[in-house]
């Protein structure tokens, strides 16, 4: 079992809700790694009974810091259809909602296809230096080797860039399937673009966390590497938005991404 | 009292629910148009007594099309934080979940703000030819006056476009604050994305919708024309996503919002 399928692993209890823990591997500076927390609740989707099909999209909301500990992930079928399901999950720590997520599952139907959002030009990963995280940096960063083509974490402070864009090839350091909890994790792993943009490292968290799926289980079975881009859209007053992809080995889009972030101002 | 705001007038009911109406001059081919409804989900959570602060971010996910007639619109605060809320609102018919939302909303402080999005450089809207919708068109095209600077609605079909960007100026036909229930409607006026693209017309609904607020009341109280752009970024196998923004008239990205939507294959 890597670290993600032991985070991953919630128990069904009686009352039809799950329960899990938090992983010391994925802690981040206040509480879980945000990614982790995605996966889990949607976790919670594809392991309850009444699922049908593959996850399309889920919206993560963080309501509060996640506690050390347990916590019941409670998803609830809102609608039904032919071919799309609708879900509403909460995940909970002594009564109180910590995280809230919709998400909508689907079964695709092969069609028409096509990318707009093309995979940059950059070069293979083997060419590129792997960021290697300062000691004593959060536990999360470990379960990710990240080779930043572009936009690497800023060493010069103090300086606004002209844009927040990172690029960069990122795989999990344990080999695991490439299945949508695990690229909803692999969907949080840019750092703020505030730090980038503004030349400040400052607080910020993410608030609200929404992920598209573009491809089922097939477009994955053969991929370890993934390219993944990310930009700010707006800094305004405290907040931020960032839209990202995720690129398989072949160049196929796979995921697309968005988040608001809140950021000291 | 505009359309708008006849939509928006929902009733306060005993157990702390809302009663809404679906309107007539909103109407969409089937159902409501889907910005109404997001507008209306938003609505309840503004209309509620514990609300704090303004919109920062709202996912509608349209589980159902909504018959005409009334509709109840559930709206509980899940999380209260010293600066941020987070909401989850169902709007039922006849006992079952017809759209469901998460929201956040937040309380603003001024700081360090910029726009990595920028407006892109376009004629003045007196400049653009507005567009005029074909006889026994849908009715919430009526809604607003659309004057397309690129990517209007294809006219030579059967042939694939190599992008699927639309740019255009918009405004509400009947002057209206922009709030955010206005902007949010207003972030779902593109047409689909896929009709471009692909080069042929084919039923398409919106499956989920995620609108991010940049800017609060005092941002918008000038404007009444915005610049609207919506690009698709992956069509595969039946959905296809879109990002989009808004600006003010003073060039001040107000609006980002994505969507996945089902495209008939």
């Amino acid at each position: 079992m890597s670290f993600l399928d032991e985070a991953l692993a919630l128990q069904p209890q009686p009352d039809g809700s799950f329960s899990g823990r938090t992983h010391p591997q994925w802690a981040n500076m206040v509480g879980p790694f945000g990614g982790i927390t995605a996966a889990q609740a949607l976790q919670a989707v594809r392991l309850h009974p009444q699922v049908l099909g593959e996850p399309l999209s889920i919206t993560v909301n963080f309501c509060a810091a996640m506690a050390e500990g347990g916590f019941s992930a409670v998803a609830r079928p809102l609608r039904t259809n032919r071919s799309t399901q609708h879900w509403f999950v909460e995940l909970q720590q002594g009564g109180q909602t910590v995280t809230s997520a919709t998400a909508v599952t689907a079964i695709r139907r092969h069609g028409w296809s096509v990318d707009e959002w093309q995979r940059p030009e950059v070069p293979p990963p083997d060419a590129v230096p792997v960021f290697e995280p300062p000691p004593g940096a959060v536990a999360w960063l470990d379960r990710y080797e990240m080779r930043p083509v572009h936009g690497g974490l800023p060493d010069s402070l103090g300086r606004e860039h002209g844009d927040s864009r990172t690029t960069m090839w990122v795989r999990p350091r344990e080999a695991q399937p490439l299945h949508a909890p695990a690229l909803a994790a692999l969907a949080d792993t840019f750092y703020p673009r505030a730090w980038r943009r503004s030349g400040r490292f400052a607080p910020a968290g993410t608030v609200s966390m929404t992920v598209y799926f573009h491809a089922g289980a097939e477009r994955l079975a053969h991929s370890v590497w993934l390219l993944a881009e990310a930009t700010g859209q707006a800094f305004r007053d405290g907040f931020f938005d960032q839209r990202a992809a995720l690129w398989n080995e072949a160049g196929e889009l796979v995921v697309t991404t968005h988040q608001v972030v809140y950021f000291k101002p």
